[in-house]
């Protein structure tokens, strides 16, 4: 296939790479231009398209041929592989993280999570007991989640092809019948909520693989959501949109959501909840916790009117005790998300570009 | 978690390995034997127990919690991850297998293929034209086979620590009320049928992998069999076990249905097919055409007075031209598969040990 280069919007981060380079799996815009240009057009299909966490499929449109079978359900399925460096680190394990991914990204689209899926791609070489280790910790945390896996893969690529175990997790829910979330739901007026502190999944793998050591342990938030949304969506079904702050943070969910509904975002910076350690890890490596990942925390948009009920169940909820308000979403500079910051200025916070933190989830 | 190595059952190959080795991606004993004692005990469900090329989720059973809705279809849900070099071959590339090899074990638990999901984990330095060409080929073979990509994924990992492109499919299928097909279902007086000639895949992987040439070039059968279980579906509802040949090849797929069914499999090994060009490569490499890996071929176990019309509505599709009724399904030595051979004595056929043909999907 004849890529034409020439045609990629501006700015072009990728017309310059001839090859795949560790921005292209960043979640910012380099990823952003790969999936428009490389992917997109291959697969031009409106489920495909709704470029949510999950995928909405409603079995009512489809006809099974023959039998006379009619599915009425609506399910969400959702892939996700976890490539993390190092397989564990402060506060999880590879294994705990590609359940409670796949189980979040169910969560957002609103489904309750039922079964998972999981694919080992196991490096030759790999300590059996660290294996062991993890599948227990896979199998721990679908306990955890309340989610059953049901169908399994294991290849073995030779030594040096792989970097010990790479694990894709994939997963089926279901959608309550009111339930309609979206990343386009957004709407001037609607409260951005977070549910706690941004940034410590990615601190804490940052402070394994660079060494560093700080006063107090910063330990990966990874967390099934799942029992969050449930208490939320108790409080209102009216919920517009949902999004678990992974690869890009904060800063890349805000920009999709804000993109997606072609709506502007305003958030005041200093209402974003960051732990001391996270911050002060931040500032040492020149990093924004805007754009750091988390594996446990997620974005809320919700109608003004419900915002209020929406917070307190999330504050009586354990995953959630730290929610907060923290901007909200604006009919002014669409698909712009703008912070207003410490000082009484504001700057935009754009889509981060390529790679911040490679191999975070 | 403590592995009891000591409790493993005799063979034990996996009892000397305390780290993982290639054979534990075979399909064979050494594959078996890692789920057995390591995956499994972790995963006691009874959906995963199906053991089937997918699982079958009956959403009759589940209720959703809140909402008063219940799902009611049954759907195969499965999954596989493909590790296969090189990227290009014969007749074939990544793409096109990962997308036929889940709709093959969709369609083998009697379901309509419907949903994908892809997982890209893609290493550094891949060339942006391979990427492109693979994806667009991904396309081409969800087209033929008529399912739809929903969901995806895309991961980037340094070089050096991948090897170009693994690719994680997961799909979704709805299975008719009256179809009842499982891998404990053989019964004594069943037909065993393979729709075509065994070995085309590996033997093709192999050419190119050892720079074999032959005068025939061997290629790849990677097709999407949901067309041609469709046909034997309007045939007959009562196909009792349907399993595509790969990993391990025939000889693995009968092993794995005697022993779920608790039957005896005996079949004539001058009756099995198999390309003139295949038979040389693999005599070439001291290699047992059974035991080489399909990616288009089936195994179906058959009541006996159904046989002859499934046969005749695969030999009218093209996938089933050369299809065959290989042996039957005894009571005798349970478990146990047994090949007539040409010189009228008999032998033990047994699941393939360890590693045979490394990364061959």
């Amino acid at each position: 296939m004849a890529l034409n280069f020439a045609s990629w919007t501006c700015p072009l981060p990728l017309r310059n790479y001839p090859t795949i380079v560790m921005g292209h799996g960043s979640g910012g815009k380099m990823m952003a231009d790969l999936i428009e240009h490389l992917f997109a057009p291959q697969f031009s299909n409106d489920l495909l398209a709704q470029l949510g966490d999950s995928t909405v499929i409603d079995l009512r449109q489809i006809a099974d041929g023959g039998s006379g079978a009619i599915g009425n359900q609506r399910l969400a399925f959702t892939t996700d592989s976890f490539v993390v460096s190092p397989l564990v680190f402060p506060g999880g394990d590879i294994g705990e993280l590609a359940v409670n991914g796949t189980v979040n990204d169910l969560a957002m689209s609103g489904a309750r999570p039922l079964f998972l899926s999981a694919g080992f791609i196991i490096e030759e070489g790999l300590p059996m007991e660290t294996l062991g280790q993890i599948v227990a910790s896979v199998a721990q945390a679908c306990r955890k989640a309340g989610v059953q896996l049901v169908a399994g893969d294991t290849k073995v690529v030779n030594k040096g092809h792989g970097d010990g175990l790479y694990i894709n997790t994939s997963g089926i829910g279901l959608i309550a019948p009111e339930v309609n979330i979206a990343a386009n739901r957004a709407q001037p007026g609607d409260a951005v909520i977070v549910s706690g502190a941004m940034g410590d999944h990615g601190m804490a793998i940052m402070s394994v693989r660079e060494g560093l050591d700080f006063e107090t342990e910063i330990k990966s938030d990874t967390a099934p959501l799942n029992g969050l949304v449930g208490a939320m969506l108790a409080a209102s079904r009216s919920i517009h949109c949902l999004r678990d702050a992974t690869r890009g943070g904060l800063a890349a969910v805000l920009n999709e959501l804000a993109a997606a509904s072609k709506v502007g975002i305003e958030f005041e910076e200093k209402r974003v909840p960051v732990q001391p350690a996270v911050h002060a890890a931040c500032e040492m490596l020149g990093l924004d916790p805007l754009y750091v990942a988390n594996e446990g925390k997620l974005v809320a948009i919700v109608p003004e009117a419900e915002a209020d009920s929406v917070l307190a169940a999330m504050r009586a909820h354990a995953l959630g005790r730290e929610a907060v308000r923290i901007g909200k979403v604006v009919a002014e500079h669409p698909s712009l998300v703008v912070a207003r910051t410490g000082i009484g200025g504001s700057r935009v916070v754009d889509l981060p570009a390529g790679e911040l933190l490679p191999r975070i989830c």
